[in-house]
């Protein structure tokens, strides 16, 4: 008997991308400064570390918090009664939780689309979206594609042009059309209301408003039991996120970090060089091979992102610490000194790698580059 | 254009069932001992809240476990950087996490079942398992009716009965046939590993255990991050789990109380006796919306569960304290007597309801009622 289901057992899921192989390719060798120092180092995960001390601090001016306690007594069975998992919240909260930015996309999508319904998503995007938002949706994403010339920007001509495709039903496109408007935030970044992606908390806020505008909750309410987030846990983020002059700090200080941060990357970069053979995706792909396998630095390939120009990565920097950064940046130099010392280089081809090295070094996708883009909405 | 999907927007999420229109009725008008003493008593949510003590009294010498801390001091870090999310547990461990036992059922029915494949499912079952199981992965139950005369145990003959309709393919049966085995457990309880349910905290090794002999893990690894629990919660649940004088007492403890608990509800029925007018599912309607309307008691009627002979109900008794218990079971006594007198009982018909009494008394769906039925499994 057929013991599993296609979806489990198809490439559906997404395995196959070159993202997350780079991810197998790190859990088998993963850096650490002590125990293995010539391993992968992990800049495949958005995940903001540059605060953790802030909130330790926090902590430990606030041991009830994460303590299950309120004014030093126990509340645990306050918060074991906790209802999280009613069948109605109704209408008494237009906020629904859940566990984890996957879970929020994926249960988005069930409320949204009918299997075979497609969404419109600007290039180059998180390369887990074709596994969160279709993979047990049924729902599809056809791309728009858009370029380096505008900053990766929506254009008109873009929109059109994906939604010219025999899509059975487009969603979402309000969403997406306000892209480009000043305060409002890109699909991904709406749909991911993670506190470190773009380093907002008060994204939480933007998220609950964009809800209420449509349809209540979108129903999402309904679907809220699948993905529960532990009292306990809501008890120590409600507490965290209502501290106003601890969130005020945070934010500053985390702004200040990734700024810090990004220049170290951009400068580690300049200083490497570094050179893609032609401007082909054949290229991008054997470059990243050897990123992998060979500097050992577990970033993913612009073609993962579904990206149409050849020559992007993706490259997370906020999840090490600093000398960990400046070792990647290290290894990276070391790696195109070797190579470059390898060639016999004429004055054309030196002339030529050159001009691709400036082009490649500003190539990097940075995934929390904002503060040069929009540096109003900080 | 439409903006929801069909899912979100029909009836197939089950909100229509009167199992959901007892919660409602409930969440309109909840019992309060001081508050609201004439409210609805809810008696339809499976939670054990019987052992709060122990657990409080577990954190108050345990403060590290809830406070994220590793002998006093901070782990906050540790915590924060231990990856759930991964993408590849692989075969490091064959435990995998869900964010509560709706998303693990859930979970499995997109690892075993394709749309529109069915599962066997024998009655009465949870009426929430038409949503957990159905709603969002497109899988169908088809019940296996079981009756009162064997305990409602599966027969070869019920099963038959079940597999003769046109199936597109059934799975799960191996599972399914385990229930008449001793060591097993129902699919129900299979599937809903939650320490309250049957009380067992060791279920969680059994589903393992279960999941281990299978092929890995189904492939609910691939599908852990879209129902992820905090690392906070899993910090504490697992140190409260790996003590094992802790959970030896808990265990022990618990089963007496639920059985105590399980006395006093019998012994309230039987006290109370009823009334059940005729031998039908709409008498069963009529009777249960006179509980939840007049006597304000929150109980779902056998048809909710699927029971294919009226006159059963499910009622939780483990989820409130002893006084409020003793205040249902007189409820329900009052209103039986009330009824009694309001009658003009002619010899016949007073012969008629005593008989009926005695048989509804025994008609009531015991939620944890196990130790009756399997007391060499405690």
């Amino acid at each position: 008997m057929k013991q599993l289901s296609t979806k489990v057992t198809s490439n559906a899921h997404g395995q196959d991308s070159s993202y997350f192989l780079g991810w197998e390719e790190y859990e088998k060798n993963p850096y650490d400064e002590i125990k293995n120092p010539n391993g992968i180092i992990q800049m495949g995960l958005a995940e903001n570390q540059l605060c953790f001390d802030l909130i330790e601090t926090w902590l430990a001016k606030n041991p009830d918090a994460a303590g299950l306690k309120k004014d030093g007594q126990s509340i645990f069975k306050e918060l074991a009664l906790f209802k999280t998992i009613m069948a109605y919240p109704s209408s008494r909260s237009k906020i629904v939780l859940a566990a984890g930015s996957t879970s929020a996309n994926e249960t988005l999508m069930f409320c949204l689309a009918e299997p075979g319904d497609a969404f419109l998503l600007p290039t180059p995007y998180y390369p887990g979206f074709d596994r969160d938002l279709k993979w047990r949706t049924g729902a599809e994403i056809v791309p728009i594609h858009c370029s380096s010339s505008n900053g990766f920007q929506i254009t008109e001509s873009a929109l059109q042009q994906a939604q010219k495709l025999d899509l059975k039903f487009v969603s979402v496109m309000d969403v997406l059309k306000t892209r480009n408007s000043r305060t409002a935030k890109s699909p991904n970044e709406f749909m991911s209301f993670t506190v470190f992606q773009r380093s907002r908390l008060t994204r939480f806020s933007r998220w609950s408003n964009i809800l209420q505008r449509r349809n209540g909750c979108f129903g999402c309410d309904k679907m809220s039991s699948f993905g529960l987030v532990s009292s306990q846990t809501q008890y120590l983020l409600s507490a965290l996120l209502s501290d106003k002059k601890f969130t005020g700090t945070y934010l500053n200080e985390n702004q200040k970090r990734l700024k810090i941060r990004q220049n170290q990357l951009v400068s580690g970069l300049e200083a490497a060089g570094h050179l893609l053979d032609t401007n082909t995706f054949e290229a991008e792909l054997e470059l990243w091979k050897k990123i992998v396998y060979e500097v050992k630095l577990n970033i993913s390939p612009g073609s993962s992102c579904h990206c149409t120009e050849p020559g992007w990565f993706r490259v997370c920097f906020a999840n090490m610490s600093e000398e960990t950064l400046d070792l990647a940046m290290q290894r990276l130099k070391e790696y195109v000194e070797s190579t470059d010392s390898r060639r016999l280089i004429s004055k054309s081809s030196y002339e030529r790698i050159k001009s691709l090295r400036k082009r490649t070094v500003s190539n990097w996708v940075f995934r929390v580059s904002w503060t040069d883009r929009v540096p109003d909405e900080r």
